[in-house]
């Protein structure tokens, strides 16, 4: 659902894109961003988390831990009234890519992107004063398969720079009390999500599993924690991509602000 | 989806019923169950675990943990080839009708009822001797709601004879390694069950949620452990009851071995 408009020349705005950056409409809102079409673009889950959190409260201060090109900020930024959005990102050029994309969407004074590791979090001195992170973290373990990439898609895929346990402890810390995690994460890791988030005193209060189809294993979860929450965990609906024709849900449409066949 | 088929007299049986008892048919196998009238009558979830545990290999030696009128059980004993099957209940009179109910199906030899608390499982001097375990343990805290019920009732449904923990545990116990737990419960509870279960080396291998309609929350989820397995968990298709139209689902139909209409 990307259309590529072209290279950079837009509105009679120049950009400035690197070799193979392009810029792909999101056909939401009018939002653009922009993407290495030799590294890591963003996916459904991108799309699926920021609708997810788009129930943040207006006036919300957030982060974005790992925002990479930062699909995420921008869509919340969309979707929602948050005062402010961080987004840290590792890596130099994806950092870059992200802050070329916040002034693209004329988002500068909203969407912020600081070039840190998140282990790094305690030098910023924002400690426990966010209300919500939002997360899409690197979903494989360092040890597991698939590494025939180049290093900017393994370094998004995989736990290289930040594992589970960092994001999570990164997250807690900049939380408030009863602020919230939002997170997509693959569902096998979902028994060693749990146990890190209690850990942390992050409880999870809802959860939502996205199978391709009604009869197939979940492919993806969402998970909302919050800091300091009660014990009490909903699991929502499952979220369907496709119907049994193959066509996408109705659900999955709406997210993408298409219009539903009637 | 239960027939009460009278006072006990089956077949030229004469089972000799307490005052409240009745005899119903499960309508599966010819199998059938005495219940109390006024008591703790198995529901929907007793069937779904049964089905859910009917992988169970050949000549496995299961417990049934709070075993209740031995629903599980005598399920089981017909889903399965199960050499037997221990039902551990601690309440004297249900216990009682479970192993009526064992003899009144002819399973004497393969479902057979102990009355103790699981918490006294040692004594039993059974540990490390169990291919799998299965349990529909009571679902409420203790100091959670709903309170005007009669006392066994209350031990059915809340943790007065013994926790989630206590489940846990004793299931542990007498599991050998790499044999699997089997349990139903509430979703709401999901976080403190994976959590508890990993601090006993059960690994949650396959969560299944089961939702009224495809629209609403899960109501209940069943859950595999295997004691020392390894990490990976699988969510399964949502297993949803009812229809859009109200009717119940094909898959609910299969379970209950009912006809789906074509």
């Amino acid at each position: 659902m990307l259309i590529n408009i072209g290279n950079g020349i837009l509105k009679g705005l120049i950009m400035e894109l690197n070799e193979n950056e392009r810029i792909d409409d999101l056909e939401y809102k009018g939002l653009k961003i922009i993407q290495n079409k030799d590294g890591f673009c963003f996916g459904i889950d991108s799309v699926l988390l920021s609708d997810f959190a788009k129930e943040i409260k207006n006036n919300s201060k957030v982060v974005d831990l790992g925002t990479g090109t930062g699909i995420v900020s921008i869509l919340l930024c969309g979707k929602t009234k948050l005062s402010e959005v961080i987004g840290i990102e590792v890596q130099k050029n994806v950092a870059h890519m992200a802050e070329k994309s916040s002034k693209l969407n004329n988002l500068q004074d909203r969407f912020k992107v600081i070039n840190i590791n998140i282990k790094q979090i305690d030098e910023l001195r924002m400690n426990n004063s966010f209300d919500a992170v939002v997360t899409n973290p690197p979903y494989k373990k360092i040890d597991s398969g698939g590494k025939n990439e180049n290093k900017a898609k393994l370094i998004s895929r995989h736990e290289i720079e930040g594992d589970l346990s960092d994001f999570i402890i990164t997250a807690q810390k900049l939380l408030k009390e009863n602020g919230c995690l939002y997170m997509v994460h693959r569902p096998e890791r979902l028994a060693e999500i749990i146990v890190k988030l209690r850990q942390r005193n992050l409880e999870p209060k809802k959860i939502r599993f996205i199978h391709s189809r009604e009869d197939s294993q979940a492919k993806m979860v969402l998970i909302k924690a919050v800091k300091g929450g009660k014990e009490f965990t909903e699991i929502d609906k499952p979220l369907i991509i496709y119907k049994k024709d193959g066509s996408y849900s109705e659900e999955i449409l709406k997210i993408y602000n298409k219009e539903v066949e009637k």
